[in-house]
């Protein structure tokens, strides 16, 4: 574990007593001992150091103390990037289970701001009446991945929505971009669009939108394109959407992070 | 299926007759009907127009002709990009099982040229006298995802090696790069080395030594440093194996193929 991440009920300075799920997954799974030190962060983000001071059947207490600098180095802490972390939204066309579970471990591990699911004509799935189940879902899978990575990005899993929502959902917070195959006349290219972005709107947040398994029909990508969304073709070979989804989004973070 | 794998007995124009798993996959699998028509690749990468001619019990009978162009379209082919695809070759950290399965098929996905698996001091596993078992399965992850991602890249496994073994197999084919969290003094920017590659030594491989859970020793990273492997840390968070692999070689791809 890098960091643990204080569950919702944590109030501040002083003790915080686990129950159920939290203290076995601190006591059990990771096996801390009384005494063990490690680093903490609240939903705001913010580091505390955090002592395990008792330790009883299914439940445990921290003592939580605000941390004045960086967090209380923990035994298997590396020296890391520490950021900027530019905004990333990921907005995720609904994969299958395993699937869409892969993209949200590896899209929080990297560090995107948001993640937001969507429906579309060739999403296989049906989330009616689950919406709330499998988002929860999500974030439990976000969470794991951020006490792993010790992310400083706070990654969220927005509420899902339908692919013809996304401009609205979007507004026109910095510049958007949907990956698609497109035929040539079309086609951006990936660092002359964020070049662009690093002129005229530079640390604004960027959209991602890749579409789920099958990709975009013409009228889907139109829909997009017409509220000002660019398409890109990634120089590469066409890529399951698992995979499109991390290729894409590391080298989006990577050219607005390096000067290139 | 992007493009058919063709198996080694494939001996050139006229019909081939397939048998068990070949034709089960063909017939079973993708349901292909008498008459289909798709493309195939031979293991040298030569294309093949491929006609599905007779369906029998446990056997199937492909008419085959040397294609004269790009392949036959088939129905699910999109527009995409068709190279050049820079040779890189992946020194991957023995995972386990399902892990190093994920990075072989993303890999293999995304064109990399060839995937040779190491054991280092850090790795949990011991491939003692199951090497050629392993490297028979990364094979077969490798070819259906040559299959589905329809990749010209015939991307080789392999036989695993040390971690002490890396720099004699490299020899001094182009350059190489170790991912690594390293001090700041030591750090030298991944398109800062891509360009001197570019310059000095344009269209020559590109090796890229990715660390098994755990990374590498102070010794082993030593050890590859002192035979010219550059350390690169990437500006990101702390990855799993999976991610670093999969986020290195999109990174290193795209910076080749991309005029940056």
């Amino acid at each position: 574990m890098r960091v643990y991440v204080l569950p919702d009920s944590f109030g501040g300075n002083g003790d915080l007593v686990l129950r159920g799920k939290d203290a076995h997954y601190l006591t059990k799974v990771l096996r801390m001992k009384e005494g063990s030190l490690f680093a903490g962060r609240d939903k705001s983000g913010r580091f505390w150091d955090l002592k395990l001071t008792v330790v009883g059947k299914g439940t445990c207490t921290l003592c939580c103390t605000e941390a004045q600098s960086d967090p209380v180095s923990t035994s298997d802490a590396l020296p890391s990037y520490r950021g900027p972390f530019p905004p990333i939204h990921l907005y995720q066309g609904l994969c299958k289970g395993k699937k869409m579970e892969q993209i949200v471990r590896q899209a929080t591990e990297l560090g995107v701001t948001r993640i937001i699911p969507f429906s579309s004509r060739s999403s296989v799935i049906d989330l009616t009446g689950k919406e709330e189940d499998r988002r929860q879902r999500l974030v439990l899978i976000a969470k794991e991945a951020l006490q792993q990575s010790g992310s400083p990005v706070m990654t969220e899993i927005a509420w899902p929505i339908d692919l013809s929502e996304i401009p609205g959902e979007w507004g026109d917070r910095g510049t958007a971009m949907l990956l698609h195959q497109v035929p040539k006349e079309k086609e951006e290219s990936l660092p002359s669009i964020l070049r662009a972005h690093r002129i005229a709107r530079d640390g604004a947040p960027v959209a991602l939108v890749v579409g789920p398994e099958g990709g975009f029909s013409d009228e889907e990508a139109s829909l997009l394109t017409a509220h000002g969304f660019h398409p890109v073709m990634l120089k590469t070979n066409i890529l399951r959407a698992e995979t499109a989804a991390i290729v894409a989004t590391a080298i989006v973070q990577h050219l607005l992070i390096e000067e290139v």
